[in-house]
């Protein structure tokens, strides 16, 4: 395309019929809001300036657009999409000889060939609009020469006093004025769905979806059931990974080569690194995960948890902001938190670090190579040394030496015959 | 519609196609039996009368009919429908000048407007007989005049010595007797899908939780993934609310507004109030949870448990019986059972109600801003004052005094060089 | 048919649009490989002889092939599946005057009824050679005499000097040389769909699930969300079962009848009995649950363990190696590993097997009757008498006497007013 051509975004709106506090094209799908997913889109064609109308909630919508390279306009007339135009003039004037692509911003599936495509037909038929033609309702996306969108502006605004006006209001005074306007049909219309209502999200959702699991699928990775698993759109997953159902991977999660990923884990914002596993229903969030380790099944990861390399963290079992040594094992029913645990450590069943005295949370540190008891409480701060071991069901609440031995625990005593007595009396 | 009509529902067939124990029209979609969601669809027209015609199975079934406006019929010989309508032969014989709409209870999906075009074609066609023509074997919806049906019936059963004789019969018998019989091709033929088999159940899940789904939509409810989630045709849920996948939610739930539901939560007869997240995974049978609660992920409250407003139950911890006070938080790998906790509380982790001694269950109270430390068995019947503070690792099996410390554990020893040694035997 | 014929079945090739470090066909879908799906099918067909064409990791395939009634045949040339048929020329030869059907190993849909029919269409027809006409790029599937195919090879293996070379290029020279050659077009297609890459995989789990479900539905079993359900295709179901969305079930695993198995629930290679309740989330692997047994929600069997006869597992509980009698129960948070427990036992919350010292894993046993209170560890070698009590919050390091009480606690001490010191200080 030799001349450059500009874009208006349309997410003024409120989208009433999609029942929400929060203003419709906010809403994420896969991880991206339907409004990012629109600009990324356009921003990709790279038009000459995108301008993004706001309104309804404009300061939320502005901050979802964050630090891409979009010009804010407020539109304070919420009569229909046309006093976008309006409110855009001002900077449209002094690009008179360009096209103007306008689309709404709740068509979170349009991709750049798909607008590349109506844009072609828009200049290859010498048109001064053109408006998709699809099977629903109103048009969400337009292509004007921008001096004959300007001229034709005001008497669309004035000529529907009743209601909302559209940009059909400004095609059909241009129509009347003479002017080649005319309807595009799209080859695949999948890309110009218009999300108004919750059911279009979620459909919309399902187009999304299965898009992504194309990708994966020509990376190298089994994702079994596509129509049972999420993954976000900005997740990325290494060759030969195989993700069994209900699977749900959010964020800027990225997982490594040969991982298996059990059906119902949940992963958010973290880091798997090559040949993990990851067994059913554990939660995993905000954490690093070393190659080779094991976790769950009902495992639990929370932010700033590392798992290093080879270790293993079993079924009922918390880590926040832990970090479990090279080898070391916390198999089952634990909670681990503040920590510091070096390698070859083994944490044994029923193991808790008391983090919290009721005013502030402390560490606990355990040293390459201890053994700690099951059902032990570490009361933090506190340091178990290197090679020591500690009995089972102890409370430790001072630091234990390297190579020692520590137990801290009542004295078995036996009554004989107390059971039999007992349910004598019943 | 001026002069009112009977419906004759067909409940007294076995359905052995189906293979089961229990009569095929018990079983149960979304929360309701396909005899109760027939019942339901037909009484919502408003006839002057609806005949339960009952035969396998027949006392489970009418107790299914439970309270409804229903007359049951027992249908004697099974030998095929058409004996349903000579079974009600002593009712109808009162009623000649209407029309009687006769439906199987293994039509789960009709709905009100389906049946009322049905009707509104015999009567404007001026049909002796008009039959629901689908692609399927047997018809399972008729409409009669009474006068004919009751006269053409005789004949109908004596004709057809060798196999079951169904209402085909009498359209036939009423055919050759010159009367004006006719099919019916319903607009949209979803709603007379009968269910034959576990395969038709399936489909027939879909369909009513597709229908489900739209609903949710319209009131403002995200559901991501629709085909991954299971909600029951009762429950209700607010605006703003969002529904992961791979969630359930049975019977007479009701969930507040602007709640989020993540993946895997199963909740069965509770009352949610709004702002709460429930995190994935946790299972919620027969509780209460109030407004801007948390819970989760892998938590377990069974009935009679109340979380009060902004309490908190975390990962692996089980509440029975038990009421959580405002604020209180059980975060870790506990049980609490028969439990009265008042505001404010803190549960540390790995915190247990001793609630059974092997004979009677007893009660454990904690008072308002008392602190439980980690690893804590609490043996009841006990109380723990306000403001209490219970060491980690306790065994309390006395009250504890408001604002006093109370521990009750072993001192810790250490035994310098025994790991080494104990290494060194191996 | 009278006269018999051989198989070729292609498994040579690497499938690299497949992505993978493992062969594609090597690939499992609902816990058979695709090579083994074909072969079953294949042989059940009962060819005179069956040639398994091998060359990309021809060790592997070969050991998948196992002890079926295969001859394997290594084709070195990697250029195209027609040298396929040059490998097998040894063997071929002496069948000259039969039919040989040669099927890709990435057909993993193919039935009986489809080969039968391609088969039958080629006699009928007289063909020399006959092609699967689909859709897609090259077929997968060819029956040729051998004579006439053996006659063609070479020509078609010098044709076509740059690219691979198929069994299209045999089709040619035959054609070219006079001989019938034709097209059938099969009346399902899906039997024949080629698994090309990841993508198509998902498509043949899809198909083969929907097959798995039909036949279940058939046997009287309830999948109510077929869609998110995965069973695999060994696994066997009895009659009223209701299997809930979202539960996998995996390997040779049998389930006896009128059980109910909740969401998320995941077995694998284990023997259910009859009405026996998996609540949801529960992991259970490698082990045996007899008659009215209860297990979870979020319960984890690990592989020889058995539970008798009506007893019960709750939630974040883990089974390792370990015999529950009959009736007995341990229903929260507990690890029980390497253990024997017989019947009648009440195991208390928070109950710990500590049964590995850091050196060896160690036996546990508890008699009939025995009641182990809440928050106790069990330091194994350690065995519990017959009706003996252990008080909560023991650790039990020595054998208990029948019918005693032991306990093993520290003494409660209690310092009034230390809480409310303690916040002053802040």
């Amino acid at each position: 395309m030799k001349k450059n051509f500009l874009a208006l975004v349309l997410a003024a709106g409120e989208g009433t019929r999609f029942q929400s506090e929060k203003t419709k094209i906010l809403h994420p799908i896969l991880g991206k809001s339907m409004l990012r997913l629109v600009l990324d889109s356009v921003l990709a064609l790279k038009p000459e300036k995108v301008i993004l109308v706001v309104g309804h909630q404009k300061e939320a919508v502005i901050e979802e657009a964050g630090s891409l390279n979009v010009e804010p306009i407020h539109q304070k007339v919420l009569l229909g999409a046309a006093y976008a135009g309006q409110a855009a003039r001002g900077v449209l004037k002094d690009f008179e000889d360009r096209d103007l692509l306008i689309l709404g911003a709740n068509l979170p599936l349009v991709r750049p060939p798909a607008m590349k495509s109506l844009l072609a037909f828009h200049r290859k038929r010498g048109n001064s609009a053109t408006w998709l033609d699809s099977t629903l309702e109103a048009p969400d996306a337009f292509l004007f020469k921008i001096k004959d969108l300007l001229r034709a502006l005001p008497k669309a605004l004035s000529g529907s006093p009743k209601g909302p006006s559209g940009f059909e209001a400004v095609v059909e005074a241009l129509a009347q004025a003479g002017k080649k306007v005319e309807a595009f049909r799209p080859p695949d219309s999948e890309d110009f769905l218009p999300v108004r209502t919750r059911h279009d999200l979620s459909r919309a959702f399902s187009v999304l979806r299965e898009r992504k699991m194309q990708d994966l699928a020509g990376q190298g990775v089994t994702v079994y059931d596509p129509s049972s698993t999420w993954i976000d759109l900005d997740v990325r997953i290494g060759r030969d990974c195989s993700v069994y159902p209900a699977v749900m991977i959010e964020g800027r999660t990225s997982i490594g080569s040969r991982c298996a990923i059990y059906p119902g884990v949940h992963i958010i914002n973290s880091q798997i690194g090559s040949r993990v596993r990851l067994y059913g229903s554990s939660v995993i969030d905000g954490a690093t995960v070393e190659d080779d380790a094991q976790v769950g099944p009902f495992a639990r990861l929370r932010p700033k948890t590392i798992l290093r390399a080879g270790s293993r963290v079993g079924n009922f079992v918390e880590l926040k902001n832990t970090d479990l040594g090279k080898g070391s094992k916390a198999q089952h029913l634990s909670y681990l938190g503040d920590s510091e645990i070096h390698e070859d450590v083994n944490i044994g069943a029923g193991t808790i670090t008391c983090n919290y005295d009721g005013v502030r949370k402390n560490k606990t540190t355990i040293e390459a190579g201890a053994f700690i008891g099951s059902g032990t409480q570490l009361v933090a701060p506190v340091t178990i040394g290197r090679g020591a071991y500690v009995g089972a069901g102890s409370v430790i609440t001072k630091n234990v030496s390297p190579e020692a031995l520590a137990v801290a625990r009542g004295r078995q005593i036996e009554k004989p015959g107390w059971a039999r007595r007992k349910k004598a009396k019943g």
